[in-house]
């Protein structure tokens, strides 16, 4: 039913940022299926069709990679982040496939500093069901933000 | 019932927001009553009842006619809107009349710059079932940010 | 029912921003439990579970006398705030008891400025199902940003 997907896909979104957010990057894992996409994006390429992307994972095998990466090698300034996202909007679905997209906005806070608009764009998501409920099988991170500040280490 | 409209207020919301951020204007317009009332109104003159509004289209003619200003005539530097809208406050309802009110912050990006808040306000809105669905008879866009940076030229 | 909870809690989020951005800050304190505890803390004391906290009010007593405080007799520069809340997270709950989560970003304005970043975190609250509806028996305010803009006058 439209209503329970809505709230369904409106809590997935909302512990997907918690997983981020709090650095939990092994739960964060866990919402895609094994076979799934994950791509960060700039709004500029992805409006005129064009295939270069910021981060492009195409597994969950590449995802756990990049967790790998970020946490134990690569070097950089710690900073928090946090993630408002915005009510999603359903886009059309059948049983197996649920299309929705949902517009969010990260904020930056680095050690003793403000926080800041960091990035901000949409995500455009392919859902499917599975038996440990609702797993992302595509998502895709279009970004309006054209300088992306430093530079982009963890997951959108 | 309640739920049902609560939810489908908020996706509303979301499809109104992607509506602007993609600037589908042309829909944005679809999603007004024949008579609606579209104003763009800062907080200060707002809470003194004061008239004065930065928009105040009182027709979806007059807004037709924004859409066409913005999209031919008005010479502005581009920039992406990314709405991000809270969930909504049902204000009381009958069968006919539904008011509501949502926060919204809208973040600006121009080209080739990082992201910022552009325009941070709430909607009061007066909504009216028809038989295409949901559609707004008032938005009222009342903003906090008293200095708008450059012109508002899309609507909010 | 979780469907009806999840949008009960959203309501109840989306209201109690309402009551801080408009100033109501007597209807603020209607949204807690007489014994509430109200709390304000910095992310970095909060992971490492140090106690110090920037606002602690362990009643609705206490949360009367800061609304005083803040209405009567501190000076300070006037701004407007705006809440934009994401959608809750709830935790578990039983019958009586129900935890939940939001992140949060509020937006500050002052007098013929633009609108900036002035506080991002999440809630962490505990909610009780009382006669008068929902209620909040605790809510901690957890915020990332660790150089608070000015000093932080009114609650979060």
């Amino acid at each position: 039913m439209s209503l329970q997907l809505q709230c369904d896909v409106n809590a997935l979104n909302a512990a997907y940022a918690a997983a981020l957010d709090e650095k939990r990057f092994d739960d964060w894992l866990e919402f895609f299926t094994v076979d799934a996409m994950y791509k960060v994006q700039a709004r500029e390429n992805f409006d005129r069709g064009l295939p270069l992307a910021l981060i492009a994972l195409e597994s969950k095998a590449m995802m756990k990679d990049r967790v790998y990466g970020v946490t134990n090698t690569i070097f950089h300034g710690p900073y928090y982040m946090r993630h408002i996202i915005g009510p999603v909007r359903l886009m059309g679905n059948d049983e197996d496939l649920i299309r929705s997209e949902a517009s969010y906005a990260v904020f930056r806070t680095k050690p003793g500093s403000v926080s800041e608009v960091y990035n901000v764009g949409r995500y455009i998501d392919t859902l499917v069901r599975t038996q440990a409920g609702l797993k992302i099988s595509s998502r895709l991170c279009v970004y309006d933000s054209e300088m992306v500040l430093n530079s982009l280490i963890y997951p959108i």
